[in-house]
């Protein structure tokens, strides 16, 4: 999306390659939203280390990233053996894999480069088939993030005011995102509308990407407190909500997203605002079968005792906030249940959660 | 409540008086919870500034510092003069009632010591009774939070989670708080049980002063994000809500307090946890008809988009967190209906919310 740098605008993705220097090239996230920084990571080593700090963060993002990695370390190879090359190809992959154990996302999508880099006869052809293929991963990022912009857009009327809970904007992605993606195809309509962004402790994601995201491009917004939704539901100041998700459950409908996207649900329902999750299909999950089962990372207290920000000398820092004699408890993410939400908004069309499962061929499900 | 310091663990309360030296003492609440220091106001301009600057804060203990502070007003009056006298009082009655001229507890609690100063027929007579009459005003406090306590205490049994928001502790009264009443109370009665704390975003009154509150009676107690608390609800960890209040409407049960106590409403009636509101019988409102029409203020926006701790070299500090080209929408309280409050704990007893107008006579309504 735009990035506004000393009055020029420009269009940048979260993740792009740079072929003639063989170069990952990553927007620094870890500075945002004090400091726009473009890095390149130069080897496959580095850019699994960049995955790793999070210096890209967010499924789609880390997933392109670790594609292009392999079409890195592919391309790094010299010489024709095609069995060294193979072996080559397994340290690349599996360095790249250990970036970020839990995530599934790096792992499909190296999954997918490989697959196609077969096809290829000598060590040439695989790695073009290897840079091809990462470059169409992450072009149909953008492609499935476009689609949910254009499905979503439909609830978005002028007027209205959004809500959406942590980042699952184009930073999280490899452009446009999806949580994101109807207001900026909205906006590109010329609809008026206005965001309030959830602050989302304990890792603000909300106060500093998203409001980020919506100042760079222009979209009318507010942060709000995670505890101040509420309220504004009831005084009417909240129109829809729209929200990200981590994993969905292709069986029952049940999104785990951030922690505090369930209340929102639940407060939504109350005051029957219509509350949305907008996915790409890879994060939907086919084999579990119930909510309950999903694995709720318990994250470091550090995140709820403390806040990262700027100092007033310009300098980045971690403040203690809370008591210093005092735990704390930081389960970072929760389970939403399907009666709560109004629509999957997805890269097909917006289902209603329980439709997932009959629709699981057009959704992508292989079994 | 106690106090740990060096080792040595004292009792204090959030304010005093010195009669020798006409001084009032209070906790420098502004340090907490990284710096436990007690503060005199050597006169009633001092102890107005204390209030106006947030020295003190607190319904209960702004309101016993104002009655302190007209106390030492009259005592630093020389002479015999009761017309001069009379003057002198009502300029320190109007430079304490306009240090925090929203609130209401100042104003009535120095009404209650100028009025019982008048059974005085002399300047010494009616000094005299200006400091008895503080004082019984602060042992009045302490002794309607000790009820609150006392009724409180039933509902937590051995094992309970109990979970509260923002800060209604005896930081908030001269001792023993009302949504801490009751911890005290059961720890007291030797039960266990666990409290989590809502940070309280976003002037985190939660992760700083309740959580510095519990640490130093030793009360099991953790931290949570904002967010956290419908994840575990959800999971079974919650098994009873204590809140405090800081405006109830006797004629609809309705509860205004700090922003986020609907939401925790909403979500334990979702889960049948019960939903307690603890209440001194100074913040019931008998005039308002609908919570609606409570006035919700909106404050400023810097207090959402940065946050105050401790830096790396032990300095207070602000920073900034969000994204510096955005701004907030800060509303400070919200409205929690009647139908979603399990009961009011009060001195006089707990009480469903709509018996608090059929009650009115027990609960202190004049009219």
């Amino acid at each position: 999306m735009n990035v506004t740098l000393r009055g020029r605008t420009e269009h940048f993705r979260t993740v792009t390659f740079d072929a003639k220097n063989n170069c990952v090239r990553l927007i620094e996230q870890r500075l945002l939203p004090h400091e726009f920084k473009i890095v390149g990571t130069k080897n496959f080593r580095a850019t699994a280390r960049a995955i790793t700090d999070m210096v890209v963060r967010g499924a789609g993002a880390i997933g392109a990233t670790a594609a292009y990695g392999l079409a890195q370390g592919a391309l790094a190879f010299r010489g024709g053996d095609l069995k060294k090359f193979s072996a080559h190809i397994e340290v690349v992959y599996q360095t790249l894999a250990d970036a970020r154990p839990t995530a599934v996302d790096p792992v499909n999508a190296m999954n997918d480069v490989r697959r196609k880099m077969l096809a290829g006869k000598t060590v040439a052809e695989r790695q073009f088939l290897a840079l091809a293929s990462a470059e169409e991963f992450a072009n149909e990022d953008v492609k499935h993030c476009e689609e949910i912009g254009r499905h979503g857009a439909k609830l978005i009327r002028n007027g209205m005011n959004v809500l959406t809970h942590c980042n699952a904007g184009w930073l999280a992605f490899v452009d446009i995102g999806t949580a994101t993606a109807p207001m900026y195809a909205a906006q590109g309509q010329g609809k008026q509308f206005h965001v309030f962004c959830d602050e989302t402790r304990p890792r603000s994601q909300g106060a500093s990407l998203t409001a980020w995201e919506l100042a760079q491009q222009k979209i009318s917004h507010q942060i709000i407190a995670d505890n101040a939704a509420g309220h504004l539901m009831q005084r009417g100041e909240i129109d829809l909500v729209i929200v990200g998700s981590d994993r969905t459950l292709g069986r029952t409908g049940e999104v785990t997203n951030k922690i505090g996207t369930y209340t929102k649900a639940v407060l939504a329902a109350r005051h029957q605002i219509p509350f949305y999750v907008a996915i790409p299909l890879s994060t939907i999950d086919w084999n579990l079968k119930r909510g309950f089962d999903i694995p709720i990372e318990d994250r470091d207290e550090s995140e709820v005792l403390g806040a990262w920000g700027i100092n007033s000398r310009g300098q980045r820092e971690n403040l203690r906030v809370a008591n210093p004699t005092s735990g704390a408890r930081n389960p970072g993410f929760d389970v939403t249940p399907a009666e709560l939400i109004t629509g999957i908004i997805t890269p097909a069309g917006i289902f209603k959660p329980k439709e997932l499962w009959r629709q699981r061929h057009t959704l992508g499900f292989r079994g």
